[in-house]
């Protein structure tokens, strides 16, 4: 080929690029304008919170959220919305519960505490014994049979405030949370207090699932404040023959029918490359879903709205879900696989916010390194919105099984400072999300949405 | 010279670089870890807001807070720590304000206001007057004196959503606050009455600064809450002659003397250039001034506590100021400039942090390009620890006096979705300051003063 040809080829080529970035960023800024000064994520986050609350999966809330965003898809312009049936574990936590510390000089301190999600409850005269302090599992399997048997253990692991990340320490101390209490009975515990996993000190218990194994017994366990723990470390350096005292009364009932919502937006070129962009609705029991993850289920609705506000016409089909069950089960994300599955779907990206309603500060991509390496020529388009870096690997675990298909992940991670503050705790409430920092998250979301929309992966 | 040697020569530089990178690395990381798990800015700040409170310029709170700050620094470690004098304003709110809007039915609305800084009172019977609204100050001087004479101007310059900086919407909009009373006045206007400069949709009147124009009439002034503004403009667009009625008490009494508070870590090898940290120590007198500025005074602190604590002994002299009067007068960096002037102090680079405890997220400079562009090889030492960006210009108020010197100066910028929430407002409490947020806003700004402290600029 003549050099001038080549050459041509190469200004064309350029010009092309520079014109799509031009109307890339027009588009953007459209959705961001719209989503920042008219988006309805913050009112539909606010009626998620105050007219329903806390949506467990199995609850009658959580049924009452299907219906609620299944009416707020419709209202943003979806033109297709439907119900995804799946069966939810139904865990009920019953009546408020109670504990306390009682020293040997026969003190007494009440215990701010909860049950972890998915545990047994203790019988009628609740649970009581002596307590042993360990702060790692490795601790606990040094200790082993001889001083566990018949005792209650404490996980007391603070969350390492040296990570940046938040999710880092989370991912860190959780194994106390989730595997504590199923290693402890295996040396014969009777019970098991957990340091609620939050980054601050405040009277706060947080909960969130625990996992028992099948070798084992299963027996009581709670989450205490972080300030309770670290008292309660105190105590027994003074006092170690001290007791404590504490009364859950929840249980694990029969599953229940329930379902994942989804609302999209034909595809004009490619409609059958379905673009998935959600959140999970189920939410603890104790506060109201605010951060997690209300948010993301606004922000993913909110995309649909935006881009019907704006005349979007997405070339692939952009579908906003509503994940059912990612606290206790993750049932809604494997019959999403499964549905996709049967009906030969083709997943070719999907977007999960499962990180709270904060400023937004990066993306991460689990994609090969060569399509990675292409995505970061949109860094530059979204920079003026907030999000500043992607990152490789990591998406979410309502999104994790399309991996099966091939899909291409993403998450978007907000800033985490405070998420821990808050999470799987009473005070994760409505008034505990900024406005501007959920809808910056929506516009950053509903951006890259729109970039894959138009030109793949 | 022969090519090998300009290429040794090369390759020692180089890897002298890299081994400057790396021990700045280790250091920077030591400060990060030392601050985040043990550092004292955020008991500092508890102290500020729940022992002292609200430290307007010249009140007894102001006083207390010059004494406390400077045991602070001393128990830092500051070798050297002295109070410099300037006189100060001493404006007084007096008794709480009040105010209604009189519909022509009869009915009334009770506003949330509060008198704006450096405003005068009103006399015993308040002032009353029919209202008229304007949205930018062209529409004041379009309207003129025939429409303005013997009313209340309501100034309804909301903040505009889509600046993803919300401190350039505060520029824009803060116009009507700032002027708005001295440029209504000059047509005849009773009173003046402006939305408050906020971010988000409440019931909190935000004060602030007012300055009057000694060529018109000086006339009450006060800041209605966001949420109060945006029923005002409702109910005249149906009821016109509706009037406004308020009462206020503050009152501008004789300058007073106060002090800047000044801690420093004398430099090893060059201890006649001074590097200043700093922020300002007055608040407005509604809230705690908890982020603005306590957070800039106690981080600053944080620098010499930390510092000291890892052993690191500046180069360059590190002096932590806590500016008093930024808020109504600026007279402490007026002062901070006179003394260096009569002193010949050489000071060679100051960074104020006075946008709020919030997560940091890049560094602005106002130095010459060459100098900048020398300065962005530091960006990536900083990133591991939350600051991504170095941008040019900007500072902050209390520094900018400095420009005179030749000072090379610098902002920390942290995330500012949420900061004009509570500015100025009675909301700007201790409890609205997130903790790691703090922390790492100190963290950043500690090693960006040890960079300079090792290397100059």
């Amino acid at each position: 080929m003549p050099r001038r040809i080549l050459l041509l080829i190469f200004c064309l080529s350029l010009s092309f690029s520079a014109f799509c970035q031009q109307s890339d960023a027009t588009a953007i800024k459209k959705l961001y304008d719209y989503i920042m000064s008219k988006g309805e994520a913050y009112e539909n986050l606010r009626y998620l919170c105050k007219q329903i609350g806390p949506r467990l999966s199995g609850s009658d809330n959580a049924e009452k959220a299907v219906i609620a965003t299944a009416a707020m898809l419709k209202k943003a312009g979806a033109d297709t919305v439907y119900l995804q049936p799946c069966m939810v574990p139904h865990w009920v936590r019953g009546a408020k519960e109670a504990g306390y510390i009682q020293l040997t000089n026969g003190k007494k301190s009440t215990l701010h505490l909860c049950a972890l999600g998915n545990s047994i409850g203790t019988d009628a005269a609740g649970v009581r014994g002596k307590v042993i302090e360990v702060n790692s599992m490795e601790a606990l399997h040094r200790l082993g049979r001889s001083a566990v048997q018949g005792k209650i253990v404490f996980f007391n692991i603070p969350m390492n405030p040296l990570h940046l990340n938040t999710f880092q320490a989370y991912g860190e101390s959780g194994i106390g949370r989730w595997d504590g209490p199923a290693q402890a009975a295996k040396y014969g515990a009777l019970g098991a207090v957990v340091r609620s996993l939050a980054s601050n000190e405040d009277d706060y218990p947080h909960t969130g699932s625990t996992s028992y194994n099948d070798s084992f017994p299963k027996i009581p366990a709670v989450a205490i404040s972080t300030k309770d723990a670290t008292l309660l470390s105190v105590f027994l350096q003074k006092d170690k023959a001290l007791s404590i005292w504490f009364k859950t009364n929840c249980q694990m009932l029969a599953d229940k029918p329930s379902f994942n919502v989804i609302g999209e937006i034909r595809g004009t070129e490619y409609p059958d490359e379905i673009i998935t962009v959600g959140g999970h609705l189920d939410s603890w029991d104790l506060g109201e879903g605010a951060h997690d993850d209300g948010a993301g289920c606004v922000q993913s609705i909110e995309v649909i709205n935006a881009f019907q506000q704006m005349g979007i016409r997405p070339k692939r089909t952009v579908r906003a879900v509503m994940f059912m069950n990612e606290e206790n089960g993750g049932r809604g994300g494997d019959a999403y696989l499964a549905f996709a599955q049967t009906h030969h779907e083709k997943h070719v990206f999907a977007l999960e916010s499962d990180e709270g309603g904060f400023t937004p500060r990066f993306f991460s991509f689990d994609v090969p390194t060569t399509t990675f390496n292409r995505l970061t020529e949109w860094k530059s388009l979204l920079y003026p919105y907030g999000v500043y870096d992607f990152v490789q690997n990591g998406s979410g675990s309502d999104i994790e099984p399309l991996k099966a298909l091939g899909t291409s992940l993403a998450a978007l991670h907000p800033d985490s400072q405070r998420y821990f503050d808050v999470h799987h705790a009473a005070s994760d409430r409505f008034e505990s999300v900024s406005k501007r920092e959920l809808m910056l998250g929506a516009a950053n979301i509903a951006a890259l949405i729109y970039l894959v929309s138009e030109h793949g992966l």
